[in-house]
């Protein structure tokens, strides 16, 4: 079967090579039937597009769509799923049409965001995610290894449908410990792993330990998932596996990825345009960024039936680049840097601004360190940085010194701010799975403290 | 929607009520279709059609393929396997066709069996289960949690895929403990529940410790697999939950369930014999049982292109019985009491027949009885029956004795076994959340003991 070896560039070759012009005439055209899908059946949607005057028949066009529409918060979706538990008045169509259910983890003490998907829902989301795994490189007749633990979070479940309908040989992995997981992967000579990138980091750190030489392997693409990843953090996954290490990202919200890194590697991801409308808008002015302007993105998905989302603030910091600055063809522009980071993570230092994933990019450049965790703590009436790193177990202790002054000088240069740096000892910090949680905030009120 | 409620009995209306002979000439086609895909795509099966002298186009009736194609074992499989792994000689397609792979876990130290699912197959695999837990109840609309490692256990992955198929609302629960399943269960006012029988019992005095009392819940149907579960057990979980217990039961090497008890409780299972060709013979002579006669069974998949099975030795212990006995108007043969246990697990003692999962049924009539396990054991030159009791840490100590009295009389009574019976300190015997391991056999030759 020498056919299966083909290379073909794109999971959907027409939308995703579509000229701009016809681009924006699709995108306006499914605007305009979700709008009218969630006025008919979402009671939310309906006294929202009332009271903000602006029903689905006096939406001109997107320009109009995006002057006129009101912004969707976080908050909003908790208080209307609240109002009758689990999903509220937002649905569109009736939640017993559902075939799946999932939530966000709501372990920081907010209220976890709940959802469904109909059988339409799912399959669409499981396409997203082909669209973004056959974009970096996977095909069919690839086997691929999902590390995740197969709860409620809805990202890596598309992401295993997704792989099915491209025809891969999926192992999932749910109960799996990493050695379990490292033995797996050698074993059933897996083409493809998707995990957090956290985890892949942790899945390498495990095959060295088992002298399982992880370069060598049949790995040819890492999907990671479900953290925004640092450059430094996507060069030591693809150094360790000998691959390539795709970088995307999802929203419970949105049910499946928005944007996906393709195989030519443009410094980004590009956005998957055809089934969203993304805006990137200052946090401060609410205003349109042009490219190359850093803002928050607000999604609009297109593709949605059970519960739909129109201008969501994400929270996520980005910046938008023009499709022409990658090679692959697709004429979806792209987000640089992918998420570069989280809107209400961002804090000024110092008048420096920061973003914890600053951190973990330098961190991912001193192989001695092993875990990190970093705070922002008031000290003597200054807003201090303050990073505990862990060393290796391999690294001797009279190195321990020299690695800290060197590391501290790194953050000097490349973040302009002066940190407190901390040894901890050898497995003392914590390790996740899925999302790695690095940063705290000790400035903040005593209520978000708490969080 | 009130359609949603309308009752209807079959999943497959057609197939589950065709007159028994057209049913027998429908299982021939089909029969031989599958040895034709066998011999040209199989090297395994080939070569063993050829030695056997019986190649697809010599057979020529159910009769002859029963009186003369060759019994396949097991260790016929993993030798198989184990000439090119992970599948071998024994598929009859390209394994770059699979969208899964699965596999047995191997922890009684033999090899795992390794198998893998087309897209075509794992359709297949999911109607099956649709069609056992749609005549157990199960409707479109209804949410249903199940509970278990999502690791590469195939059973309850089917199961997954098949509640979907129907059009249920599955809530994946890989990496819960009870306490977070319970509360799930309640919350999200889940009307089917599925999990193995031991981790039903498990489940249920989670939530009477948390004090929820789930015959309160929503849950009319608890689909319990992955174990042999005697009448008690499902009382038991019936009691417990206020629910139906629907059992059912599959293998590895045939992807998904090959029978399903009904909603009118048979008393036990209707094998799915559109899809399955299932004898039962004397382990002793090999000839065919009759009805109402015990003996092993021998299982023909005919659903399946991969990887092919003809005339398997299941190791399980059967009774038929014909389908007349139930009134939910199949036409398809009963299983009396499901799998009444495991072949090589039965054991002559002191002249009497014993399988462990009798030992199981007095147990449960226990209430006051949280765990057991049982040895046989050579003592003084007699085998005897050891079995360990757990109570509840409710039992007071002075109630302990007399509870051993009272079960060791009833097993005597139930089983004409006179058991050693022991109590265990609350809380030290193993607990199980899969297939639970309650028997050894201490007078086996050593080589099995390490097993």
């Amino acid at each position: 079967m020498a056919w299966l070896d083909l290379p073909r560039g794109y999971w959907n070759p027409v939308s995703e090579t579509m000229p701009r012009e016809r681009l924006r005439e699709r995108q306006f055209d499914k605007l305009k039937v979700q709008l009218e899908h969630a006025y008919a059946g979402s009671r939310f949607w309906r006294e929202r597009m009332d009271a903000a005057g602006c029903p689905p028949d006096t939406i001109r066009s997107l320009a109009d769509f995006s002057e006129r529409f009101p912004i969707l918060t976080r908050e909003e979706i908790i208080a209307a799923e609240a109002v009758d538990p689990p999903y509220g008045t937002l649905p569109s169509v009736d939640p017993r049409l559902a075939v799946r259910h999932h939530q966000t983890s709501g372990t920081s003490g907010a209220q976890p965001v709940r959802t469904f998907d109909t059988a339409r829902d799912w399959a669409w989301a499981a396409d997203m995610w082909a669209t973004g795994a056959y974009a970096m490189g996977v095909r069919p007749g690839d086997t691929a290894l999902v590390a995740f633990g197969y709860g409620l979070f809805i990202g890596f479940w598309g992401l295993q449908y997704g792989l099915e309908k491209i025809g891969c040989r999926v192992i999932p992995t749910g109960s799996f410990d990493s050695e379990k997981r490292v033995r797996l992967l050698i074993e059933q000579q897996c083409q493809v792993l998707a995990c957090t990138p956290t985890y892949a980091l942790r899945l390498a750190l495990t095959a060295e330990e088992m002298g399982v030489d992880l370069a060598q392997s049949a790995v040819k693409v890492v999907i990671a998932s479900g953290e925004p990843r640092p450059e430094a953090t996507k060069h030591k996954i693809e150094a360790a596996f000998g691959a390539f290490c795709g970088d995307t990202a999802g929203m419970t919200e949105a049910a499946t990825i928005f944007m996906f890194e393709c195989a030519e590697e443009p410094g980004g991801c590009h956005v998957i345009e055809t089934d969203y409308l993304e805006e990137v808008i200052d946090p401060e002015t609410l205003q349109p960024c042009d490219y190359g302007q850093r803002g928050v993105r607000l999604m609009t998905s297109l593709g949605r039936e059970g519960i739909q989302v129109f201008r969501y603030w994400s929270n996520d910091l980005v910046t938008k680049r023009p499709h022409s600055d990658c090679g692959c063809g697709r004429t979806w522009d792209l987000y640089e840097g992918g998420i570069q980071g989280r809107h209400d993570d961002m804090r000024k230092i110092r008048g420096v601004w920061f973003m914890p994933s600053m951190v973990e990019d330098v961190v991912r450049k001193f192989p001695e360190i092993d875990e990190f965790q970093c705070q922002l703590v008031n000290i003597e009436a200054l807003d201090t940085l303050v990073v505990q790193i862990e060393p290796k177990p391999a690294v001797r202790e009279k190195d321990y010194e020299p690695l800290r002054q060197r590391f501290a000088a790194e953050v000097k240069r490349q973040l302009s701010l002066t940190p407190r740096v901390e040894l901890a000892a050898v497995g003392t910090l914590p390790r996740f799975e899925m999302k790695a949680k690095r940063f705290q905030d000790l400035t903040a009120a005593p209520e978000a403290v708490k969080n």
